[in-house]
């Protein structure tokens, strides 16, 4: 792929952080846009990077117990409606169908905005007994929410790639593993994988999923301070096995009401490796997940051309066969300049750049993406340097947005300090709450800032609500967000 | 999963083969309805055979050049319009979107009955220069067909997953090249791994894709003499390149429009593999990709129960650590006649029975799915005999299935023994065609066999037309079909 606007990146993160997104994204080929508004295309590199996290994801829902399915994108409007805070909650955003062909169909069909509904009236038909429990599947899809805020690529679109997990167990303790478990997978992906850390903990009850007992989250800081919920995870108690009838045989051959639990996580986590990683130069992509893990600069005049690509494939095919995602640059149409900037912009962790002098000296030069560090290398030790030095890139990048979650966590003391923090600064903004509605709206309201979580790590929890001044039962991280 | 029927198959393949169909499938959890007529789900035993076929092409797409991406399912009508066959031949089944939560949207949006327009229309965005060539893309999605004609799970559903790759070259040979090179890859597929013989060869003008210059098709035979075709790939020539304006700088620095194929395998494999192997037991599934390769289940008193189970769980965990995909079926509460059944009905090519004595004597018991035939077997050679005994069972259905082929190959000489053999018996009817359309209409309306695949081997082609008399032009195979 070889998008037409090549020429780098023309805004500073740090200057108008949105338009710096929009140009990353699009500039180093990760999406572009589809012909309707607030719909996206994922151009091969960007696929990639979701390939990953499907293929971490799935082996460790696979390693405890889950299995995969389909379910079919249209949902009729009567099973949408059969829980009701659950329909209120979607139906202003969800797509209809009402013809196929030239007819008119009967009753209309929504595009899957979550497949809750579909699946647990399917779920009624599966179960019977306690032997047919816990069910545990999840589904690789696509959902569709017609997006009316500012769309923006991978954070909010009106379709997105995600999974949803959808579980049924015999007893409520067993469901509230489930959330935690799959809490603990999403937490594993985000910091080891995509180095991003997060806050984890509940949600608030006005906040909480459309239906749910109570919503688990991980909440991610970006770069210009607002907050990103990364995935969710759901006790969704027996508030949807009542209405679609989930019913099982207990040992105690009597009739009881299943207990349930939903999570995904969506594509917004490619959004955010961009978001808290990139820089004026473009992506800058944590290892584990980067399409390219090492990119070969072969650096020549045309008459030495042929005899230093012949080192550079050497060093591809090396590297390959070591497991690491190489690729050799041999375009000659193009100065090693151009790619250099080419490859910085897609982010591609780690470049070596190859000379005559370096074959000379039997060397090659590393340049890292993070630092822009150069360090030579004895070509013997190449394969070995590559791993070591990928594993540092990837650490770095976590130390470093750790660094700066840390550094962006504040605790103000009055209201009027919260205020300004939000404002002025951004960040997480650590306070009391007194639990109630009424303080968490006026907040959000006045400042914009809303709960993005309530940490299960309490400690230090101030005595008194930030707003209210009264007793606080809860410390909340409030920020704006995306 | 325990789907509620767990009693067998209550008719034979050869007394009623279309309820037999729907039994197999339901009976063994490879699929249930959707509460929208003519839309299926799939329970993951079903969707694990989804999953070894997306993995076996997705490497073989990947070893030779291709990348995955993501296209929307939404696509603007003045898009799908562009090319005009391709819209008249689509349109009568298009499922359309009109509204987003209560308002409507301006132009209506069909959902993708496949994807090439709107593909097309980014793929001229990205493509500028020759160098951008080629351009070889594959989308693991659903495609969505309102489905008149009686539904059928896997064989005919108005949403199905498949594949579909989209192409773009410089040169017309070189995308004659990739429709082979995919030809190739789904016989590979289709034979070495489902153990489905098929016919390959081109479609004929009227039954080619809608748009394509040519069609090249991978026909198969099921148990009841209809054929099915179980995969195409398309030459779009520059039928969709001119109307969506794809077009490239050449070396020679002039402006080409470029040419481009595409190609699609869906879950009608599935459904293919199921009429061809199974029998009136159930399911009888290809060693590679079926699921669960070998099931264990143990006999035993209530006394003996864990002494038994144990020595099973042993063999389990030898047979997985040879990645053997293994289960064993320590469920009390069923007797072992019933584990049988089950695991019969659900197609695991391979069952190890052990008992107390088998222990005793150091044994184990295999039974083939395929044959029935019972193998006794000492414990130190078990795993190498597991795995041996899977190919076997591999071999020995693509062998089953080759000669069923050959049997039901026909050559009338006469147009009466051609209806004849079409109304009474089915198979492939070989026959010679003088490339008329009118013939090849009317054979279809007064036998119901249409032309299903002219064979790229052509020897052997009859001198004259089977129903005109003239000079056949083509030795073309009919079949009534699916």
């Amino acid at each position: 792929m070889h998008p037409k606007e090549s020429a780098g990146l023309t805004v500073k993160k740090n200057e108008d952080f949105s338009e710096w997104y929009t140009q990353a994204v699009l500039k180093a080929g990760l999406a572009d846009y589809a012909p309707v508004k607030g719909f996206i295309v994922l151009p091969p590199y960007g696929y990639a990077i979701w390939e990953s996290i499907r293929e971490i994801l799935d082996k460790r829902f696979k390693e405890s117990g889950h299995q995969n399915g389909f379910l079919p994108v249209l949902i009729p409007e009567s099973l949408l409606s059969k829980e009701e805070d659950h329909f209120a909650g979607f139906t202003p955003e969800v797509f209809w169908v009402t013809k196929a062909g030239d007819k008119d169909i009967g009753e209309r069909l929504a595009l899957r905005p979550t497949s809750e509904t579909l699946a647990y009236s399917i779920f009624a038909k599966w179960i019977t007994s306690y032997r047919d429990l816990p069910l545990k599947i999840n589904f690789w899809n696509t959902a569709l929410r017609a997006e009316i805020k500012a769309t923006k690529p991978f954070i909010r679109t009106s379709e997105f790639l995600w999974q949803e997990g959808h579980t049924v167990h015999a007893t409520e303790e067993e469901a509230e593993k489930e959330v935690m478990t799959i809490l603990d997978i999403y937490k594993d992906l985000i910091e080891n994988y995509l180095a991003v850390p997060v806050v984890t903990g509940f949600k608030s009850d006005s906040e909480k999923f459309v239906g749910a007992k109570y919503t688990t989250s991980l909440e991610g800081l970006m770069s210009d301070g607002r907050g990103l919920q990364m995935g969710t995870s759901h006790h969704l108690g027996q508030n949807f096995s009542k209405p679609f009838d989930i019913k099982y045989l207990g040992k105690d051959t009597k009739e009881h009401f299943a207990w349930q639990t939903s999570w995904g996580v969506s594509w917004r986590l490619i959004g955010a490796l961009i978001m808290v990683h990139g820089d004026d130069k473009g992506l800058v992509l944590p290892p584990k997940v980067a399409p390219i893990q090492v990119v070969i600069v072969p650096i020549h005049k045309d008459k030495d051309a042929e005899g230093v690509k012949e080192k550079a494939r050497e060093i591809e095919s090396d590297l390959k066969k070591a497991g690491i995602r190489t690729h050799m640059d041999g375009r000659d149409e193009y100065t090693s300049g151009w790619k250099f900037n080419e490859w910085e912009m897609k982010g591609v962790p780690l470049r070596i750049n190859i000379g005559l002098r370096d074959i000379e000296k039997g060397q090659v030069e590393f340049v890292r993406r993070d630092t822009k560090e150069k360090i030579p290398c004895d070509r013997p030790k190449l394969v070995e340097a590559a791993s070591s030095l990928l594993a540092t890139i990837q650490e770095n990048l976590l130390t470093r947005a750790k660094l700066f979650l840390n550094e962006n966590n504040f605790r103000p003391s009055t209201y009027s300090e919260f205020k300004s923090i939000v404002e002025e600064r951004g960040g997480f903004v650590v306070a009391g709450w007194c639990e109630k509605v009424e303080c968490e709206k006026k907040i959000k309201d006045e400042t914009g800032a809303d709960i993005r979580v309530l940490p299960f790590d309490q400690r230090g929890k101030p005595a008194k609500c930030i707003y209210c001044g009264e007793e606080a039962k809860k410390a909340a991280i409030f920020a704006r967000a995306y």
